[in-house]
């Protein structure tokens, strides 16, 4: 097989439009129980993906297919482009009459977990819509585990060859392990989420609705079926759960495979995890302190929760909001403004820098510290326990670097289709961390994303496509020499 | 001699002290020609000054001094916070009757070449004050360049390793050229501000402004003498003259002294010099597009003119402004923001992030593309023509990662004091990038930071140190490990 032959990347592409195209006859079925006319929608779109689907598995179809490093860089990257794509038409055909963009930057945010919504009326839109929308953010969820662990080590993108398997070699052959992982992983996937509805369904949510936030939440997506998100719900109960189930979708995956088979200990001695609880412990205690919340509402109970469940929204890019945390005065807004940015563990389905990219950026910072001081110190760097090597701070560093230079361009690329700057800022941030909300009275937690300009969406589902990818995946596409023999 | 003897930090500082004194002697003259009563503010300020100076000095007066890394680390944060303490007396003394802090403030401002200001009607205050915030910017400029040829290099912040002198090798003895070097560039400092002195006075500006605005453009400082900025002097030539300087004030001094020693190819043949014209190139034409000017002003070269001036203000970090560019749009606006982070060449007056910096991250993330692509090349990162050490990379990625931390952290608790967001982001972004005014109404190109409360001036004094000695200079000072045995 040529470098550039393109059939395993069409035909993987294909399978897995097939798998979308089926996927849509489940709304299709919500709505025929509920008698709402817009199931032909969703069985007409299912036909037109599968059609598509399957043209592209029958032009291509070979057995032991083999994907090179080059081949696994175009699959990833075309699937997140070619997916929202298919997964649009239902939006756009329904009776909420959506415009392709529209569609299709909904359906980028869903596929992405990102969770920002361009839909007003959410209360009064058809189930089967709405369902679509938390499968679209659940099939995000378990795709982004399954690259974050499958893929992106062997791309050795932003430093997430930390995460390689240890049976994984590096060698041109990618994918090697993919299947195994993906099915353990979507087992526990389908676990958290069925516990997650059922703790929901128990504390009197509307099975509905249950169902719905449990996976959106498991995915760390942040789509809700209601106007005023999880507030809407009026169930301190409910989300006390769903806060409980943000954290557990941003741990990493993996770890809860090996709890699994004997080593649940390694869950609470990973750096990561002691790093995201620490992290996540400092900022609600931070926002308590000034927020005033402890003032505006009547039980210190009530304070917590509010502040515990909009910061792990946001800092796991979950993105739901049961509160207008944009009017708990300025200081918490900035610090909303930063939370977008940090993102929970590597391997799990949230979003932004995550973590362990801070974690080692902190160890390169110290052992630089100790080595001004004494230049002929020698110190190895550590992550977890082992060895941190060069090349692994280096494109850490690098993603850094990506991450500030395609937040810089999108923001201004934003004012530029007549945005004001709390909108551009907060919304570049909010795409390319896959978080959701932005900041002001347009993308703010009261607001949604329909009022801004075509221009402007297309280029969120841009950011929010390289985010979620972790920049170098897509910009690799773009260099000269990733084309040249 | 101990590792933490303070003799040595403690001679340096009398010394500098002494010479602030005696420099206070040139305003009290200018107050005394212009028949000024605040010439007795500046004797008795540089009473004060030259006798705290002296005692210093000889309390600890020894011949041939050496100073180790520790305490090299220790002088160069001690001497920025020491000698703006004295310089702001004569501010604080005169009869504009400033606040401690304002008249620190502005003293931090000076030396550092940031070039914020809060004085309010610099058109009526007395001259000795006005040539007195000229001193002390190019004392800071010439300080500034000293410090990063001789110092930092030697202390190996944020990549200044790069610029070490071919025969300084690294030893426990820093500074053993400083000396040298200092002369040397403080002759060619001299040559350029006398010579834009003439310039401008060859234009038909007042020999006062000449001379004032020479010197803080020559350093990037930013000071006017006039509360519209050099675009009080309503002369278009003088503007063109500014730009020049600003520009060559910027170029690495380095460089001047080899084109002077029959080299003057290499000023050319620099890349961080081929990288500055580039990028300011590249951003007065994106201004020119979209900031409407050309439509504004009668004639194109106008608008070339305020584009060029105001563009390459802010890049070098010097902070003029010719107009209110604050109301060239919201496109232009954005512009300007990120324009505040990028800063000359190092070995410059000039401040901010600075041009090598980018080149070594695109270098780096260059090579990762490429490996990436190809994971068995081995490539050796290029700077300049030569290979770039790893530890250089690891340099620059740690000070971007703290850049953005204190800048954050800046802004943050910018907004605590009461500050709203776009003063308190800008605010933070102008301090920790020595450029000067920020954005919005209040520290904008029209404004000033007199409104600022106490807390926030002093929170951005401390902004403008970390920014101008390259964060970890200063921070290094805040671990236990400096300080254990």
């Amino acid at each position: 097989m040529s470098q550039y032959d393109p059939r395993g990347v069409v035909l993987i592409n294909g399978v897995l439009l097939t798998m979308l195209g089926l996927t849509m006859l489940i709304p299709a079925l919500v709505d025929l129980a509920y008698g709402h006319p817009d199931h032909i929608v969703f069985i007409e779109s299912a036909g037109v993906t599968i059609f598509c689907g399957g043209a592209m598995v029958t032009a291509t179809f070979r057995r032991g297919i083999q994907l090179n490093i080059r081949q696994a860089f175009i699959l990833t990257t075309s699937v997140w482009i070619v997916l929202p794509a298919f997964a649009a038409l239902p939006l756009a055909f329904s009776e909420l009459r959506m415009s392709y963009t529209d569609a299709y930057f909904e359906a980028m945010s869903g596929l992405t977990t990102t969770g920002a919504t361009v839909i007003t009326g959410l209360d009064n839109s058809p189930p089967g819509i709405l369902i679509w929308r938390a499968i679209l953010q659940w099939l995000g969820g378990v795709g982004i585990i399954v690259t974050a662990i499958a893929v992106l080590p062997l791309l050795q993108v932003g430093g997430m060859q930390l995460f390689r398997m240890e049976s994984s070699e590096q060698s041109d052959k990618a994918l090697p392990r993919a299947a195994q992982i993906a099915g353990a992983t979507t087992v526990a996937y389908v676990i958290l989420t069925v516990a997650c509805a059922a703790a929901l369904f128990a504390v009197d949510v509307r099975a509905f609705d249950a169902i719905a936030h449990a996976m959106t939440t498991v995915a760390t997506g942040g789509f809700s079926t209601m106007d005023a998100s999880v507030g809407g719900l009026q169930n301190a109960s409910a989300e006390w759960i769903i806060t409980l189930f943000m954290v557990l979708g941003s741990l990493p995956f993996v770890l809860y495979l090996q709890a699994v088979r004997g080593r649940p200990l390694l869950l609470w001695r990973d750096t990561q995890v002691r790093w995201f609880f620490a992290t996540v412990g400092g900022a609600i205690l931070l926002i308590l302190a000034l927020s005033g919340l402890t003032e505006r509402t009547d039980e210190a109970l009530d304070a917590v929760r509010l502040a515990a469940f909009n910061v792990i929204s946001i800092i796991t890019g979950t993105g739901y909001a049961s509160d207008d945390y944009g009017a708990w005065g300025r200081s918490a807004t900035v610090l909303f403004f930063f939370f977008t940015f940090i993102g929970g563990c590597a391997g799990s389905t949230s979003c932004g820098i995550k973590i362990f990219r801070f974690r080692v950026m902190f160890e390169s910072a110290r052992i630089q510290i100790v080595q001004l001081i004494r230049p002929n110190t020698v110190i190895v760097p550590r992550f977890n326990g082992r060895p941190l090597e060069t090349h692994v701070i280096d494109a850490v560093m690098g993603y850094f670097f990506l991450f500030a230079m395609v937040f810089g361009t999108l923001a201004f690329l934003l004012t530029l289709t007549g945005l004001d700057l709390t909108t551009a800022i907060s919304g570049a941030a909010t795409a390319v961390s896959n978080v959701g909300p932005g900041l002001g009275d347009t993308i703010g937690p009261a607001g949604n994303f329909q009022p801004l300009p075509d221009t402007a969406k297309w280029l969120l589902s841009a950011g929010m496509l390289l985010g979620r990818l972790e920049f170098l995946t897509v910009m690799v596409l773009f260099t000269p020499r990733f084309w040249r023999a």
